[in-house]
């Protein structure tokens, strides 16, 4: 960006057998100094599609982008649904990589072709919401258009803000954490148009790949997670979560909300159907799970879709928000501006433990979110950069982050396996980094008592390089659950891969590439200062027990460190 | 304060040799969990007066408070005149530590007699400014009592709120730096109330004593930087920094600024005397430099005192305000509600670079500091929390700070030895900790060319090594200029230690004991997670050439880490 141009370049060889999460550290690393400020000249925005992203495979169009985060500080990788993913893989582009920062003050938009890339002044949709811009690309180009866009937060580099893809309902999904909208702000670029055209992906073996995709889609659409998943959405977790003592509500007080049938994804379910909306819904092309819903509002009209239990879990638990329609309607309104639900909401929690606004009002937040954060006043700013600066903006000590990024929707000290995962991620508290949810509360690929510390820190490893694998291929992370229970998920997606690209990879070396992605992100952060200090819980988690087991954070530091033997 | 109760304890045989900064250093290390929350129940704070307060030794009248400090996370020390270091060394207090929390919302004060101390609820000041404070302790007690208090900020927990300090005429000295003000507030600590009555410091060897401190007040009476000092204050450095080219100028962009005579030395000494204000005037007794000076408005009515340089050029230089009433005016007020003039100056400078006002604009900044920080609004509590705080909360990526904190006064771009001082501080950037100026701008201790890296490394590391070994006698820094150019001054400050407790402490054993303070706080800093790359000065150092040399921070971390060697 720092003289507009773009140059395409060959893929390095040792960088072929990378896609997704893989690709984006593996170049982030290779490429970004690690002490470098992460809204400064020197980081770079990666946006890499998977390794099987543009293929018939099922639930393979998840897109990936990562940098230096604005938030943590650590490298970071994001991924959502969407379709852009495909249009970048039919397009043959390995990762479009975004450098440098413009000389002059203007604004820019990036159009893809097969042919390349242009930059664009752009002037008409500066100031505007997502929305807005998906309309707009769409009328520039056709219905098809790919489209990845920021909001306002974005524009203000808000470190919450997020990236937005657009689905294929021309509705959004997000890549929400860790600020990366912020990173795009920094480049002075708002949004991108992906026009894939005709162009389709290559298959080294067709006949191969068919067979294993239909081996593959079986696997998935017979387990039973998937099933529920496809009936409720994600929120199923509401009252799973609940039951368990680990769903931190107000503020990570408590461990149980007493108003959880109320957003509920059983109730949720009901709502939708009522209204004629969806409950079963693809965030992309080919998914079979269909997690996602189309919440409409009580007359029926769209609100918003891909209502995740996490938004839900952080608007509904933890500000203690008990109304399904006043969190679809924030939901609405945080994708438009482009800011992560999960840090927004963590930090509308924190902000109420410090006194800014009270426990359970979500009509202020709807108006900190329309008049304060979308127009960037101080208060707007002081949330919009997330939960650790609210904490540290008011003083407040009870501020559930790891590395400056919001916890999400389980508590540690109840569910202890995943607060090895907040601890250790390489990106800051993420759940998606290895969802031992899953075992703990969901008796996926055996069961772990979440009371008990034994055998969560293997746990957590073995996930988190898997996840690491899966993140590189395209897939969407759900497939896990049929990848760990059911022994011919895991074979037909090596299938997959092999005659995508007619090579012989395999299960090992599926592993491998997770270690080594896992070692590539922990280097780069080693690199930025951060310590084994760092891969801690906040100490109100040890001081704190939470009802109803009275349970506290009891890993002590050699415990976690034990992750990294690998 | 958990329970509200107090304790008198013998000083342990190992910690007798200590004071000041040596034991709030010694306590913090040995008693704090170094990765606890500041502003939580494990954090301490420490009140110690240095070796030599209490006595008639000259200028040995600061006052150390050490803590985790809020602001940058590491241990802190900030010390300063008035009267209470000298009341708590009378009383035999070797240092007051404070633990704990209060398990309700109260607010108290304490009273320390010589018969011990007592916790009373605190009512009618809470809310209150110092200077309401300070005249309310006087009615309560007598004209004579030391006061230590936080203002509204303290109150509120900023990170950068100080503590304030009673000074003989009953006007304030600032342990400004690194957020105490948050940590006595966290305590429910509003003021505490010194009366040491009749009570005196024995001394072991009288005549001893006075002999060697008639010849450590020759040595500083004699010094050259002395009388610049006792003349124009340390104000005197604004058109010696300015000429430099090392004062940093709108936000540190420029190293010269087109208006320093409006704001220098020369300038504010005229005014003074003009206005019937003092140019001369001890911060606390026994001071025979006088570098502080009674500053009246226009009408000849009392402004403020104490008005330092690194005050005038961050409210100046960093911010373009070429109005000394205007500067003193908000000196005034940064007293009165307690936060810290540089801390809160440099962010000011942040904020002017992200818009969010006018460089220059003083009228506006005394309104935010009157209606906004003191009032804790959000913009109030971005400003009150640091420069590092409006950085991250408006993206500005041209943030001047080290480890949180903000760099003062000498731009380590033109001074590069100073810069050093900044990267290593075990405390955040801070001139006072190392300040090599002395060498590089003003001949003292030799010469040092500001320009080039040759000899920096040592020359920090031979200062910060002195330095901590002065804070921890209770002189003020400014007896350096002496002890480094005069040969009588150092043995004289020896002999008077001696002489005061009986014992026979070498020069070596002085600088062992400095270089034993750096250890205990490097290692504490270490225990918390800081390593070696936040001994780094920020990104834009190293990017954007400074006017008028288009001078660069140029030192590499390797070189940077061999400050350690010792």
């Amino acid at each position: 960006m720092s003289d507009l141009s773009t140059t395409l370049e060959d893929v390095p060889a040792d960088w072929a057998g990378h896609g997704g999460r893989g690709i984006t550290s593996t170049i982030v690393a290779a490429e970004v100094a690690p002490t470098c400020h992460p809204l400064g000249p020197n980081n770079k925005l990666v946006i890499a599609p998977g390794l099987l992203s543009g293929t018939a495979a099922s639930n393979s169009g998840r897109i990936s982008i990562g940098a230096k985060s604005p938030l943590t500080g650590t490298i970071k990788e994001s991924n959502a649904g969407g379709t852009s993913a495909q249009a970048l893989a039919k397009m043959g582009c390995k990762a479009l990589i975004i450098e440098g920062q413009p000389k002059d003050d203007a604004w820019y938009s990036l159009r893809m072709t097969p042919e390349g890339v242009t930059i664009e002044k752009e002037e008409e949709l500066i100031g505007k919401g997502n929305f807005a811009v998906v309309e707009a690309l769409e009328k520039r180009n056709s219905g098809s258009v790919g489209v990845i866009t920021i909001g306002q937060c974005g524009e203000m580099l808000m470190s919450s803000a997020n990236i937005s893809i657009k689905d294929p309902d021309s509705h959004l999904r997000s890549c929400g954490r860790g600020g990366l909208g912020a990173v795009m702000g920094s480049k002075k670029i708002k949004c991108i148009a992906l026009d894939a055209g005709d162009a389709k992906v290559e298959i080294a073996d067709l006949d191969a790949f068919k067979a294993a995709n239909k081996a593959f889609t079986k696997a998935l659409v017979d387990h039973p997670v998937s099933q529920a998943l496809g009936t409720y959405g994600t929120n199923v977790l509401v009252n799973i979560v609940n039951e368990s003592g680990g769903f931190p509500t107000k503020n990570f007080t408590q461990g149980q909300y007493g108003d959880h049938e109320a957003i509920s994804g059983e109730t949720m379910h009901d709502i939708i159907v009522e209204r004629g909306g969806k409950p079963k819904h693809g965030c992309h092309k080919g998914c079979v799970i269909q997690c996602s819903q189309i919440f409409n509002d009580a007359k029926g009209k769209y609100k918003t879709s891909g209502l995740e239990y996490e938004s839900i879990w952080a608007m509904g638990g933890d500000c203690t928000v008990n109304n399904l329609d006043d969190i679809a309607e924030m939901d609405s309104i945080m994708d438009d501006i482009g800011i992560d639900t999960i840090e927004t909401a963590v930090a509308f929690g924190v902000a109420m433990d410090g006194g800014v606004l009270d426990f359970g009002d979500s009509k202020e937040m709807i108006r900190i979110l329309q008049d304060e954060i979308a127009a960037g006043t101080p208060l707007g700013r002081v949330i919009g950069n997330g939960a650790g600066n609210v904490g540290r903006t008011y003083g407040v000590t009870r501020v559930p982050v790891v590395k400056n990024q919001a916890i999400p929707a389980y508590d540690p000290r109840a569910i202890k396996g995943i607060g090895i995962t907040y601890a250790t991620s390489t990106q800051g508290a993420d759940h998606t980094m290895g969802y031992t949810i899953a075992t703990e509360l969901l008796a996926v690929g055996g069961k772990a008592d979440p009371l008990s510390k034994e055998g969560q820190v293997e746990l957590s490893r073995n996930l988190q390089i898997a996840t690491a694998a899966i993140d590189s291929t395209g897939m969407c992370l759900f497939i896990a659950f049929a990848a760990l229970d059911d022994g011919t998920c895991l074979p037909a997606l090596i299938d997959m891969l092999n005659a995508r690209f007619g090579i012989s990879l395999t299960a090992d070396d599926v592993t491998n590439l997770g270690m080594s992605i896992l070692k590539t992100e922990h280097a780069f952060n080693q690199a930025a200062g951060f310590t084994k200090e760092d891969d801690r819980l906040p100490e109100f988690f040890a001081l704190e027990p939470i009802a109803p087991h009275n349970a506290v954070w009891d890993f002590t530091g050699d415990e976690i460190d034990t992750f990294w033997d690998f």
